[in-house]
């Protein structure tokens, strides 16, 4: 089942609201992260930031912001700063002293092109940069509410966000008596903080409610996970070709993962169960504005790479 | 000439006040970075982070505040996290892949305790850490005067600041050609960058006034270079015991340097100059209160390590 073809939502094209919101966010990095001097980082940062990933974080945002009646203009560099952040955490986890990935998003990673330093550098200055445009270009909120989505999105990338979930998974290669519990300690510090803070700066940069913005954050989590579970699923299930990036790497680093630990068809139910509660949590919205979460959250669970 | 015996400072005990700001700002990072789960990569960044570095940038931050105006309790998280980010530098310039060093602060260099992975990850949450303690625990300040300090350290961080003169740094090694300008561009963007952002966020958050917000801008630029200048000194003419850190490293790397442009004199003069012209930009605030400036300025000159 493709998610645009999904039977509880007869009228909502997904397909034409992610191909828009897309460009727009592509647009905005371009413009935010354009070629000065010095010249090799800011190839190297745009070689990353504009590879054609998925989006789904800024896309998140987008829409969370909508779900709470804000204006795009609002929400707009946060989505954007979510993306590179989501970036320089790829661009660091492929470095051969981390997951050592040659293959991202169907090209050679960054430090394969640019080498490791300015790989590193270019990771660091992503994170600097996100900061600074939500700090400088965000308009039309007040600025305790900027305040407060800056402190959630560095939450989400620090010692108990991010950080934490890569550092867990690195230290569990290998080890063998690993559990549930702790496989799902590392999905959701892996995935979880940056979808969750995309949600949740959506909610409170858009105007929302305390009470949307925890809904918003539960609904985030949940997908989180799902999208972690699904992709231990396509790790196992999908070519390289077909992921744009590596394949059966988990299995050759004896990572451990959903299927090894429930197995494929567990796992899916898994997924299912996820992405059912996450629906639940939008009961209670506008059905229009919360159409695009819907599929998105549909999109997370039935996607192919 | 010792900066605690310099003739135009009688009154002001430079060393007290070290001690006593020195003092403050290390509990403050002790209690922002406790030892939690993950407990690896909190290990990894307290190892840095309370290695006992000089603490420049805090003191700069808290006296720019108390010159304005300010008070310490409005600053502290803001001098706390400029020292976050300053050790997320030296974590990443010191990996194999970028200056490759063994020995910072007298001791052996984060990777080579930690690996690695561990060094990339602890530098990245410690770069997010440093926003999320700003914007979380500063008090007493309008959120408008948090936002703007948040923009103004961030872009001392990114492309344009910090990472920016470390490429250009890592991109000339071994360059014969290189001039005067060339290599103050890089000095500029890999020292001062910080500094600044350090004397113009106590000024913000401090409540300055625009036009004392520029001068400090300015007085932290001129002190900026002259630290550099200073740094390349000493790696000539230093041992790596009185250094804490591996000296001799810019010939054998065939860094260009200003001893190796303009001689050790010509040097020492120009650091001289840099001194004298920071100086002035602080006449006309009260001189009870720019004391710890000058004097830091004065430390910088003419420290040994």
């Amino acid at each position: 089942m493709k998610e645009d073809q999904d039977p509880q939502l007869p009228s909502f094209d997904f397909k034409s609201f992610m191909v828009d919101k897309v460009n727009a966010v592509n647009q905005a990095l371009d413009s935010a992260v354009p070629l000065r001097d010095p010249v090799k980082i800011h190839e190297a940062m745009r070689y990353s930031l504009l590879a054609g990933g998925k989006r789904v974080r800024p896309v998140l945002c987008l829409a969370a912001c909508d779900l709470v009646g804000g204006k795009e203009s609002m929400v707009m560099p946060a989505a954007y700063a979510l993306e590179m952040i989501h970036t320089m955490s790829l661009v660091h986890d492929d470095l051969p002293c981390m997951d050592n990935d040659d293959l991202r998003r169907g090209k050679p990673t960054n430090h394969k092109v640019y080498g490791e330093d300015i790989a590193v550098l270019a990771g660091d200055a992503l994170l600097a940069f996100s900061f600074e445009h939500i700090a400088v270009s965000t308009v039309g909120v007040t600025p305790d509410r900027i305040v407060r989505a800056i402190g959630e999105l560095a939450k989400s990338i620090g010692a108990e966000g991010l950080a934490a979930g890569q550092v867990v998974d690195i230290t569990s290669d290998g080890l063998t008596n690993v559990g549930l519990d702790h496989l799902e300690f590392i999905h959701v510090h892996k995935t979880a903080p940056l979808l969750e803070a995309a949600a949740v700066l959506g909610a409170i940069l858009g105007g929302g409610h305390d009470e949307d913005v925890e809904k918003l954050r539960k609904f985030a989590r949940n997908i989180g996970l799902l999208f972690q579970v699904v992709d231990d699923i396509l790790d196992v299930t999908k070519s390289s070709k077909e992921l744009g990036k590596t394949a059966g790497k988990d299995l050759v680093a004896d990572k451990v993962t959903y299927p090894k630990l429930m197995g494929i068809n567990k796992s899916k139910e898994f997924a299912e169960k996820l992405k059912s509660d996450a629906l639940e949590l939008l009961q209670g919205f506008d059905p229009e504005k919360s159409a695009p979460l819907i599929a998105l959250a549909n999109y997370i669970a039935y996607r192919q790479n």
